[in-house]
């Protein structure tokens, strides 16, 4: 790694990096004032307004000063950026704990665990009797799942994809040749229209179907975002309705398609482009005998044809789609179709959507490329091997990249599932299953996460959500960059 | 796949695939005549002679026969050598069942199990009181183990290596500038001295740590051939000896280690190209932290520290060099310790060795890739990054291939292993340890192989050694010219 240090201009990135810091600290300090208008419907939480203007007022000050020669950024460099994705997700959580430390009165290490996971929209909790919370906490914590949602699109479909570099082809596969959104200021606004558009269709769609205006919001903002933070402890299984049930799927999924696609839905003003999305498409194909072997598997252990079918039916987009919401207790389900869930969370979501995971097109790439690697042995070496998947083709570069991400991303499951069961003496299954939905930002728990866990535990989920909304890489270079550069920097002053 | 068949001769392959499998033939043959002398010892067996010299000289006319045109075949292609290759260890499995058919009453799919594992060096069995059966079947075993060790070097160094393709650099890293064997009948002279000599000192230090001529004959056939067949129910445990277990260690490294390393320790007559050996260097540091972890875990569930380092070391020893031997009862391991033992058996040993699994040279190649990916995020765009492991430069294509290999192996654990969940019950531990087992080629087992499987896990095992052993795409050239081909060849006729 000392050979990296004659590449970088340390004193550079630290001036991007302080005015990042900056802009940071002024988004979260006005998101923290949003909650405030809850106190028009429940005024009886006034007292707790206190804990949201106060940090709020503060960040949006010291980011201004921080942020003051934001002007004269010209240009961020791939590893910049890539800083600068990491460092918001860290920053911000840390920023956010002040609610759940000052009204939930929680520890602080339990609080940013609470924030991460929001943040990051995984949805573990360290929260239960959540019933008995003051709105505004619960509203809080929604309303960060939301933001974080609407967050990682932009930062996919801005930052993560490199221009000019293999990972931005798997991004925008159908809207490249478009090019529709040139600049992250565009895409921001567009995206940010579309978000909304979702989320008054789901809290209307949640409101006819019975549930309260709050929940409705809640919910809906927790379901497209895939976040999962539910304002009940029985999640949307508090609910009993098979309505709400399927307006949560159609949330899920909503969530979880590349935001082009629902670009190209809202223009084009019909469905074919949701069905011929590869990703979309690829989604119902793993998602078909995952949940026919587990609605069997469920039968197995008593459970009716109809209740299982149903439970394999909400679990398993809750898994794919990475939103974490339940609608039965996972802790009693038998080991298979907790595997089968964990399987699920690992593919995860499409790429440029708010789910987490390995991401559809990742793994259907691997896919078709094993069925390259069989023709190029099976071909006398003149025939010419179309490498496509859907409408586009890719190259070499492409699959190695992706491939190497995911051996990255088996390589931290694996660490952390070995930890667990270590420390916790937990089965391989449960262990695999609370690393795997921390890293995927899933939120489904078999049990393990809970206020009791020891700090080492809680530190290690909080690192496997962060790690793992970043796309791994962006927080290795980070983590790099701050212990092997900055010293650097120090020493030469 | 149907536009492969405007490229594919299939007449051709069908001559050559004649040819072959009168070779094949031929040479089981004749390895079935050799048990034979085991008479001269132990006279009473002459009775069981007849299963031997029957198919033994019925293999061998047939196979003169099938072979008479050998000497017309000018070249083969690489898709001829995969299917070569995965041909000779599913016909010679096939035709070794006749003593264990008609010596131990064996049904046909348990002696077509038991010759698969033999001939692919897996090691688990079908058959238990192994004291009970003659020693000439016991034998039998042990040869084929052997001698599928050897088959499996010079197929890896000759076939597998693909000259001129990526993974020719992969198997010969430190031979490759020396080109040491041109051809194949060279290597296999080569090769055939080294491991002789090998086994000549293998006999000679059991033997004199007191086991009997014929215990210490078997066991070095099998564990140098990484192997691991016994010929007692309680495998090296049998034996309560530290002596035979360090003898044993010491085989079955030898056993794992690319042949070519051994090639250049006798040129050199020093043990510097063993420790220099990236392969070699890269089992100790997968070996260690796995050694104290279990070590660890062991002495958690109540084992002293002294018993729980013997069997941990062992029994990794055993697991990442594929061979299977035992000396403890691995069903009674914690989840922690069997999972470990799981991970070591994915690994597998030295490429060009007689070990199975993924390899330790594929796995080091991805450790390091890693690295270069993160280098190559960080770097500015002109920055070159070396992609050295050990003395040897990998393209990206290398890198490509490795990767791809090691996602379609995962991808066949993941059917086997949830299919084994289904079908048995099992959890996921178990059910993982056992089709890592098959598939690495190992033979450990906690306890789910036995004789009262239902007759498709035992087909399902049969093939995963099978695939395992010629490393997946062999099997897979394989069946799909069997399929796609093969079908079109009649239809023309
Ligand atoms: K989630
Ligand atoms: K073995």
């Amino acid at each position: 790694m000392l050979e990296l240090r004659k590449y970088v201009n340390v004193s550079d990135d630290v001036f991007v990096v302080k005015n990042l810091i900056g802009a940071i600290l002024q988004g979260v300090g006005i998101a923290y004032l949003f909650p405030i208008l809850l106190i028009w419907f429940y005024p009886d939480e006034i007292s707790y307004v206190y804990y949201f203007v106060a940090p709020g007022v503060f960040s949006i000050l010291l980011g201004a000063w921080l942020a003051r020669h934001m002007g004269k950024i010209e240009d961020v460099n791939l590893r910049q950026a890539m800083i600068a994705a990491a460092f918001t997700w860290l920053l911000a959580s840390l920023i956010s704990v002040v609610p759940f430390m000052g009204i939930a009165r929680m520890s602080f290490t339990d609080s940013w665990f609470e924030s991460m996971s929001a943040w990051t929209g995984t949805g573990l909790t360290m929260m239960s009797h959540l019933e008995s919370y003051p709105r505004i906490i619960l509203f809080w914590r929604a309303w960060m799942q939301w933001l974080g949602g609407i967050g990682i699109v932009l930062v996919a479909l801005t930052v993560l994809i490199r221009p000019g570099v293999a990972a931005a082809r798997l991004y925008r596969a159908e809207a490249r040749s478009e090019r529709i959104l040139p600049n992250m200021v565009n895409t921001a606004k567009v995206i940010f229209q579309i978000y909304l558009a979702l989320t008054l269709v789901g809290i209307y769609l949640y409101y006819i179907n019975g549930m309260s205006m709050f929940d409705a919001v809640v919910h809906t903002m927790t379901g497209l975002g895939t976040g999962g933070m539910s304002s009940h402890d029985l999640s949307i299984g508090y609910f009993h309705s098979t309505a709400i049930e399927a307006v949560t799927i159609f949330l899920m999924i909503m969530g979880a398609v590349n935001f082009t696609v629902h670009y190209r839905l809202f223009k084009e003003k019909r469905l074919k482009p949701f069905f011929q999305d590869v990703q979309v498409r690829y989604m119902f194909f793993f998602l078909l005998p995952v949940i026919a072997l587990m609605a069997f598997n469920l039968t197995q252990v008593g459970d009716g044809v109809g209740t299982a079918l149903r439970q394999a039916i909400f679990h398993s987009v809750s898994a794919i789609t990475c939103t974490g919401f339940e609608i039965a207790d996972l802790s009693k389900y038998p080991e298979l179709s907790k595997f089968l869930l964990g399987i699920l969370m690992v593919i995860g979501g499409g790429a440029g959507s708010t789910a987490g995971g390995i991401k559809l097109i990742r793994v259907t790439l691997m896919y078709e490329s094993l069925k390259w690697t069989l023709q190029s042995a099976i071909l006398p070496k003149g025939a010419v091997i179309k490498r496509k998947v859907g409408n586009y083709v890719f190259s070499e570069e492409d699959v190695q990249e992706v491939m190497s991400f995911t051996m990255t991303y088996f390589a931290f499951l694996l660490i952390g599932t070995v930890y667990t069961m270590i420390r916790l003496g937990t089965n391989l299954t449960d262990s695999f299953f609370e690393i795997a939905s921390a890293q995927g930002n899933v939120g489904l728990s078999v049990g393990i996460t809970s206020p009791a866990l020891p700090l080492d535990m809680k530190v290690l989920l909080i690192l496997h959500m962060w790690i793992g909304r970043l796309e791994i890489f962006s927080t290795l270079v980070f983590i790099i960059s701050v212990f092997f550069l900055a010293p650097r920097m120090v020493r030469r002053r």
